[in-house]
């Protein structure tokens, strides 16, 4: 069986899925949908660009689509929507309002009889499929979840905002006295302040008031006011070259203990370092769809996360090849 | 639902479910099997101890039974046998002879209408898990499982063999050098010997020939002669002092790379320290224990492994409170 794929946005995940299908043996990229202007849009596969009005059409020509849009506005309305006409798969990623997103899409899922698979990728995704399996298995323990050293789109963003700053990039990084602590089994109660600093590479306009943008950055709520940030300023030039890439990752922890009396300690560790967050992101994406493609041919339906998929469905490779050569 | 759970076997394992079980929220110990004289075997927490000759009254007593036989000739033999009888676990770990184990036991299982899963633990179980999620979201890369630093039972027994030695104890030893290599996304082509060392503990009995044991050792086909050896002779005493635990663990690592050349890097890293490699897997197998009665309960039946399972059937809790609190 060959998975027919359809894209819905062609931005970093768009484009990073695209490379993912196309790498896949066992799928096919029928077509990239866009709310643009398709001939304004150049695919790097050469597969043609449909504009998303006509996606109907495409009803009986796509296995799966995956959604590619921003979990602020986007995917809460269009997972629904586009799980009426089609399996899908999104990357939806504000945990906060996973369950009401859930509901949604599940309702609208089961009445139409297909298959959707929300909040894929690396957290949420294969960092809460970690916390959960560690969690099930030693119950009598505390976990950790530290991310980066890696690039905060959403922090990036937020500094660009800033008056005089013409661009920037943040870095999100773990504290290493932290995360051995973790390692080391000492259960520490960490604040924000203690898991994580923040690193900021800001480009300023000419003119503008560097003491000024720094202290506003370092006082911003939420984004900088509780973390320990600093702030380099360099040139647009050095930006584009040392900081062009979109790397990230992160660790998943839990530490606990065994034993009548708790004497015996374990750790279970799950770490990425990833050159590319989207192009990562986007495999995982792609081998979720193969699950979604299998179960709805089971004749599944509903919204589903990464708990409720067994790992086999995502591989491209029989239960017997699977238990011969990866057990 | 209380799950019902009995335990046939009272090793290190058997006595490492009682444990977990004990411990957990959602299930209830019945009793243990033996295949000893009952009164001989006194249980930690009290639970009564029956003959295996009396099984079969159990028969709706129990919602699970835990294998805690040895993989070369017990559970080949009691996993189909009391499949027939009970939904089962076990931890076979002759991963050459997994798809034979898998065959019989589905046969068994099927015709019952039982839930049999196997091969749970960490290798196979947890690695394996990790294992098969890497290659499928990274299908270009290459994958490398390093174990140790830990205490290898078999090797530990074939020392214990050889004339002259009156105790022993093998700590299995990944090679830092080559851990490194492979971390950095080098792809190394690995012998044997590069990539893990093996240290012996042993205890000569009054009057053997030192050099002569140890060049037995270093010599033994399979066991030693592939790797670098290290022998250290010390005392019973200190043997029974430093060397009293079974640590155990490892790592599953894969790098692999993305985009259209190539051009990003990615590593994917599970590590497990484990005070107890007994309790650890114990404690998995308990969470698959509760996997198995939900699937039983549903209606399913026939072999199972780990990669045949949904994450969400490991937890005790809702389906809800894993999206709110762990997605």
């Amino acid at each position: 069986m060959t998975i027919r794929i359809g894209i819905l946005g062609y931005g970093n995940i768009g484009k990073g899925i695209e490379w993912a299908v196309t790498n896949a043996p066992d799928m096919e990229l029928v077509c990239v949908f866009t709310r643009r202007d398709p001939q304004s849009v150049k695919t790097k596969s050469g597969v043609s660009v449909v504009n998303v009005n006509d996606i109907e059409k495409y009803k009986d020509k796509i296995d799966v689509l995956m959604l590619c849009g921003g979990s602020a506005t986007d995917l809460p309305e269009q997972t629904p929507k586009y799980a009426k006409l089609f399996n899908v798969v999104d990357s939806f990623d504000t945990h906060a309002r996973v369950p009401e997103h859930f509901a949604n899409v599940d309702k609208a899922a089961k009445e139409s009889g297909h298959v959707a698979v929300i909040s894929v990728g690396w957290d949420p995704g294969m960092f809460s499929l970690n916390r959960l399996y560690a969690n099930a298995i030693l119950p009598n323990g505390k976990d950790y979840t530290f991310w980066g050293k890696g690039v905060s789109q959403g922090h990036s963003d937020a500094i660009r905002r800033i008056e005089g700053v013409q661009d920037a990039r943040q870095y999100t990084c773990p504290v290493p006295e932290a995360v051995e602590a973790v390692r080391r089994g000492e259960n520490p109660d960490l604040t924000v302040r203690q898991k994580h600093t923040r690193e900021c590479y800001v480009v300023l306009k000419e003119g503008a008031d560097a003491a000024k943008v720094e202290n506003e950055i370092k006082t911003m709520p939420n984004y900088f006011a509780d973390y320990d940030t600093t702030v380099h300023f360099i040139s647009q030039e050095e930006l584009n070259e040392k900081h062009a890439g979109i790397p990230h990752g992160g660790m998943v922890i839990r530490t606990g203990c065994t034993g009548w009396n708790g004497e015996n300690k374990h750790k279970i560790e799950y770490d990425l370092t990833l050159d590319s967050n989207p192009e990562f992101t986007s495999c995982v994406l792609a081998a979720y769809a193969r699950a979604a493609a299998r179960l709805a041919s089971e004749g599944a339906s509903g919204c589903k996360t990464v708990f409720d998929i067994a790992p086999a469905y995502l591989s491209d490779k029989s239960g017997e090849e699977l238990r011969r050569t990866m057990l």
